[in-house]
């Protein structure tokens, strides 16, 4: 056993409000950290740099494990952290912890983000699935009239087979959820003006124009990330253009989509939204999303949520230790890709 | 070309309702059995055995195609098909038309069971991600509240990481859904009592006995036949043996379960249902279910609707050529299949 202060060691904290901690990482998380011979675990609960003997601590970490409200390192949070080296992040958008001036200093990042992708591209499949079936719909025309609906008087479609399914982004949710879309009997497209030709050979599908993906398919799902790029990159001519008993998916974030066109779309009643997410969060009382009609609306929780955080805790505990044993993580986020992600 | 009576070829009439040829099949399925050198179609719309030309069409056909409404050939629909070499049913249950008599006669017949699983299972496996996510209850709460619920105050789980589903009937619904589930990190366990000892081998899932399933299973989905032996198979106290927080998934027949039994538990608040079938359909003005917290009732619709009857459509359609071509179904109920299956 290397003695604890072992300079070969690299000294690891965690950085994040207590109840980030609580829902994220297990003892097993912790257990390994300890345990890796290649690591010093300065502390087994998160360091509060407000606090002294913590930030006496954090002046030594070099691998920060951040999660879910830890602050944007800069100003005085990066100087609590002299000998940073490494920010290995249990949640999928390190946005609000990282700044392209911490990435352009050298500090390597990772993200859980492919981790956290996965329950996001299940909720976005089910959805698809719900669409097609037009659940809401008949669950609410069931419960009102206590027959069977009539799905060919309401809608020109019913059903999943030979639908077209638009995949808007092909980001970590966006590829798992074209891959998940390979066991139904759709087609499938996608837009995404980030790749290059080899990176669109390997999505598996065709890539077209956002406009003629929005016209042209069934189910439109959003996996694209907020840039000021993409801002209402749905905006109200791309809903006007939703071919009749379409549907969208929004298990990305809010801002994509102009939500007054949305409503004015779904009020007409022949579109339907499935949405985890909007502009607000929570939705303010009294918006017109709430009253829509064929309107799903979620509380944000495709993302991980319960039992699906030991991912990221899993996945942000190995890239610390890889980090530690290599100088490197295995997917670290790099200037060019922090600005087309989320 | 062969003579239109050519007597190598066999003739084939469709044997259904108007509705359901309508709503099952497209030109282009009439278009292949007229262009199939082995068949003669008697009339490219379904015969009706009441009408006189159509009766006298009908006692040439040695192959008819049925579907929903067709009525069970027996009595004096026997008599109308005094030709009557096999049976290529567009739907998936085969009961409400075929008896046991028919098969003992030597008629060969073919159901789209495996067709009609495919929309099924997709359904079945969409609800088990809306059960792990809570969604129900989420979108009711944040409706009630516009704040998101508390998740971890109101269930003693949420997310689909881990848990533990238990597919109740290794039908052909049940495999693809077990199928499905392999795209989960989600262990799945079956209950069949059916299965020989290869058939276990190849589910690539645990066999466990029902009650062990039900007692032990978050999300619990039924994919069994309704038979003498399978009805109220989930009683009284197999529900009340149902972990606190699990869901209960029925999308095959409402008659395998004991609703009032269900009734109860649900109101008690620590289940989840989603029912996509009840005993009597559609469910009653009225009836607890209809009130009880948790739950999801759709007006049976997993099965094949709209674009997705296309798929009956087409493996009829297959099966009769085939019949026509060989002698034999590619996949033909047998009287040992006959006493297992919906």
């Amino acid at each position: 056993m290397p003695h604890p202060e072992d300079p070969a060691r690299r000294a690891v904290a965690f950085l994040m409000p207590d109840r980030t901690f609580a829902s994220v990482f297990d003892a097993p998380d912790v257990a390994r950290l300890i345990a890796e011979p290649s690591l010093e675990l300065l502390s087994p609960e998160p360091l509060d740099p407000r606090d002294l003997a913590d930030r006496e601590l954090l002046s030594r970490a070099e691998i920060v494990i951040t999660g879910w409200g830890t602050p944007v390192i800069e100003g005085e949070m990066r100087g609590a952290l002299p000998a940073l080296a490494a920010v290995s992040h249990a949640a999928g958008t390190v946005r609000p912890v990282v700044t392209d001036a911490l990435l352009d200093e050298g500090v390597a990042v990772a993200s859980a983000a492919g981790a956290n992708a996965v329950p996001v591209a299940e909720f976005a499949f089910a959805m698809v699935v719900l669409a097609a079936k037009r659940v809401l719909w008949a669950e609410e025309g069931y419960r009102a009239s206590g027959r069977q609906p009539d799905a060919r008087a309401a809608w020109p479609w019913i059903g999943s087979h030979g639908i077209r399914v638009g995949v808007v982004g092909a980001s970590h949710v966006g590829q798992l959820v074209i891959e998940r879309l390979g066991s139904l009997d759709v087609e499938v497209v996608v837009s995404d003006p980030t790749l290059d030709a080899d990176q669109r050979r390997a999505l598996g599908a065709e890539v077209v124009p956002l406009e003629e993906l929005v016209a042209t398919s069934d189910v439109v799902t959003l996996h694209a990330p907020s840039l000021p790029s993409t801002r209402g990159m749905i905006g109200r001519e791309a809903i006007a253009s939703m071919k009749p008993g379409a549907a969208l998916i929004n298990t990305a974030r809010g801002e994509l989509v102009d939500e007054e066109a949305l409503a004015d779309r779904l009020e007409a009643g022949d579109i339907a939204a499935f949405l985890d997410v909007t502009a607000r969060e929570p939705l303010p009382a009294g918006d017109r999303l709430w009253s829509a009609p064929n309107t799903l609306l979620t509380p944000h929780l495709a993302g991980s949520v319960g039992n699906e955080n030991g991912r990221l805790a899993a996945h942000a505990v190995d890239e610390a230790i890889r980090f530690a044993r290599t100088g490197a993580f295995a997917d670290a986020i790099t200037p060019r890709r922090m600005a087309v992600i989320a």
